[in-house]
């Protein structure tokens, strides 16, 4: 279809989630789904409803709470996982099934073992299947850029006829350049029967830093749907980045003519309720939403930006949502002013005991830090609800340290209900609390990243630590919040062992 | 020319400086520069000459120290820059002058205030005078993708007959787009007297995520040498990644047919390196060197590999030079083990007191840690090198924290030599320890950042503590690294007042 309006399709919570250790509840998904309904995205791939029943109802809860962006549910080209992802969409105002099969020989031999007439086959019965669900209907080739083009043309052209609406041709392993992206396009489309019938779609991931360039080559070779993740996250090296992407159509309107539903001032907001969801941190020299993409350190750029503007900056940081960090609540601040508050960043909390475990944290950290910020209350939220089913719950926490003597931590936290206190030495206090930790669970699991950022700037500034946990090749990041660093790091790491023991057994789809 | 050979210039040094608050030190530099010529980078842009006396000595100490590689510095096109250029280069066996000037109407109308025509007399001036000290000379038209493409034919044609090699052609803003790129080059080239007897070259930011996309393009429009910087560090959002062009260039021969003189297993050393000299660090989910970047958590992928590996890898971790965190030294290692060992990571200390300094931390440090790797070294070196100019000095360190009591720090550190002690409340450890300094110091600073990251996996790692300070406009990185976090972020803010202290009043340069 030859239309200049591109589709968003955000894959944060889908793709993005498959990150190392990026899993997120059920509370979380739907709290970025709304933010990036408020962001203004097309279609909201919420997860891989046959994955788990965790998965599932994460995608069923954000079926029911969101209205005006599509939700989409991937699924392999197999007739469970096709009628699991129609179940979990079923409440949406607007749903999409996403249905995937591999088409490149490589795949085709040694992952699916199946021929391509078989591969053929399964697309199609699975669209006819998901066509019973809703007419909303996406289907993917995965590693596409390694297939043959005669081969993805009659699949797609299978497709088309079954009844698929959406093609997306992923660079599952990012390994296309743009010149090569553009010429792709443009000739599967004209190959393909019904082409001119259906929006084509690119999916493409950054191995070689190139899934930018790629998803708006695409766009000139004739897609109109681009995938893509807040902050680029995704397998490996990750997914394209919304942002960049929004920003460079609406920056070159005058080269690609085309427009998209953002409203790019909600762009910032969204990447740091994203960073703070998942522990992962977004570095200062990232596009658009990196901590330096609009400073400008140079003499000659400085005195470059005083005379004119235009000089050094193509877009502005207020375009974008930055300089948007208000001043949320103070200490006086009551329970009604904080629900509405929180109502008015998009966080419902489902139930009043977890209100009022989120009021108490935030009375808390107002008697600590004198200006609590919008970052601060997610920090705060993300803490504050614990699930009744965890296992292990921070309590109170004693540090001693003084150069020359070995530094001694003394925790009390509970593990399975049961109040447990531990003393340890450490080569500095956060090993000691570790190992603290460690003397009572013996998780045998490995420290593999343990990382700090101040959640706001200012001295008083709660620090957000992130701890990733790895035992028997499976990896978790445990999150936790506080003024202070070491409680923090505390909270961080029983997180982290709460997922190392909920398991975590789903089964996981890249799939493009 | 038109060769298969592509020449990789590094500006790491230069425009990766003008990061905020990446300022280093000479030593730090020298150190870079060294890993940089291992790397079998063709040009490394040392600094720019004029921009202050600290930039000067440290192109000449690098202008000495680097055999295989060309030293660079930039320089305005003035007769005064060039000069200082010129000389700071003069020790090096093979050297460079890049002079660079604005060609956009609005550079040249809004911040230089000149005439096109005499902007081109101002070029050729200034590459004549180059001349006289060095053959290999590079011209830049600053803001290129900005001006007039007849105008700036008619500039290279000029700097080409007065004596230029090498024309390079910067996206200052991060403005283009690859296909526009690539046009744009083969027009230039083409339409520029003498465009078939120099080396076009590209310098690309990444304000809207493009930068490795342009660059490439720039090649495929006959570019032969691309400005990168590693971690794709620089203004804003940076340049164009090192580690990604190489990489694409490699894994796509088949498109591009070019080469480079890359020796790729150096690529995340040198990454590492860059990382904990400047306090940035690399998201998990950056291209090649980014933590994930070879990390599949996806269950139908991770089957996928296990059967075929190239089902979802393209390149292998080993050839970027990951897992060759090899264990460096023990705790009994004597000062020979350890001064050889410092000389094979490209470390080299000048003075007997300084080698001294380190070692007694390198002995404290393997009390507290079993294992010591090559990144435990860099960290420690950075930080056990103290100029004997500095004002503050981190001495011991006393911490209490209780849950329902407010954290104490007492810190004794130095100022202008005289012994400081000082004891603090905080609404954590750290911040405790901040007041407790600013209670003496009265600085007047702002905390803008802060963060930490461990330097190796483990528990027992060292925290590496990123502070940036801002004060008058004026931002500066601190870091320290020790095993107890809070240690660490005491030294961090130390460093971070020298630097404020030490002022930092050099004219700096972006310019291309």
């Amino acid at each position: 279809m030859n239309t200049n309006r591109v589709v968003i399709f955000d894959t944060t919570l889908r793709d993005g989630e498959q990150s190392p250790g990026a899993a997120m509840t059920r509370e979380e998904k739907v709290r970025i789904a709304r933010q990036l309904e408020k962001l203004g995205v097309d279609i909201i791939e919420a997860g891989f409803a046959a994955a788990s029943a965790g998965d599932f109802d994460a995608i069923a809860e954000i079926a029911q709470t969101i209205k005006n962006s599509t939700v989409c549910s991937l699924s392999r080209a197999q007739e469970k996982d096709v009628r699991r992802a129609g179940e979990a969409i079923a409440a949406a105002p607007r749903k999409r099934i996403h249905t995937f099969i591999a088409t490149s020989p490589l795949h085709m031999e040694y992952k699916l073992k199946m021929q391509p007439d078989a591969v053929i086959q399964a697309a199609v019965a699975a669209i006819k299947i998901a066509r019973e669900y809703t007419d909303d209907i996406e289907f993917s080739c995965e590693d596409a850029f390694r297939s043959d083009i005669q081969f993805l043309a009659e699949i797609c052209s299978a497709a088309i006829e079954a009844g698929a609406t959406t093609l997306n041709i992923p660079d599952t392993v990012g390994y296309s350049i743009p010149s090569n992206t553009e010429t792709f396009f443009r000739q599967l489309i004209a190959q393909t029967t019904g082409g001119e019938k259906v929006i084509w779609s690119a999916h493409c991931h950054n191995d070689l830093g190139l899934a930018v360039g790629n998803s708006l080559a695409a766009l000139q070779g004739g897609a109109r749907q681009v995938e893509c993740a807040i902050n680029g996250l995704g397998e490996r090296a990750g997914n394209a980045s919304l942002e960049e992407i929004v920003m460079a159509l609406k920056t070159r309107h005058d080269l690609f003519g085309l427009e998209t539903g953002i409203d790019t001032t909600q762009i910032v907001p969204t990447s740091k309720l994203v960073s703070t969801i998942t522990g992962y941190p977004v570095q200062p020299n990232k596009a658009i939403v990196g901590a330096n993409a609009f400073a400008h350190e140079s003499g000659i750029h400085q005195d470059g930006v005083l005379k004119k503007r235009e000089t050094y900056e193509i877009m502005s940081a207020e375009s974008v949502g930055w300089s948007t960090n208000r001043l949320s609540l103070g200490k006086l601040s009551g329970r009604n002013a904080f629900r509405t508050k929180l109502a008015e960043i998009g966080i419902e909390l489902n139930s009043e005991e977890s209100l009022n475990a989120a009021f108490t944290r935030f009375k808390e950290l107002a008697d600590k830090k004198r200006e609590i910020f919008d970052e601060d209350l997610h920090a705060l939220v993300s803490d504050a609800i614990i699930n009744p089913q965890e296992a292990f719950k921070y309590i109170s926490l004693k540090i001693r340290t003084e150069t020359g003597e070995a530094p001694i931590a003394e925790i009390v936290f509970t593990m399975n209900g049961e109040e447990k206190r531990s003393i340890s030495e450490g080569s500095g206090p956060v090993d000691a609390v570790f190992k603290a930790i460690e003397s009572i669970v013996q998780s045998g699991a490995n420290l593999q990243l343990y990382s700090v950022n101040a959640v706001t700037a200012g001295t008083e500034s709660q620090g957000e630590v992130t701890v990733r946990l790895s035992r028997d090749g499976h990896l978790v990041n445990g999150q936790g919040a506080d003024t202070d660093v070491i409680v923090a790091s505390a909270k961080a790491y029983l997180s982290a062992l709460n997922k190392l023991h909920a398991g975590n057994h789903k089964i996981k789809a890249q799939g493009v």
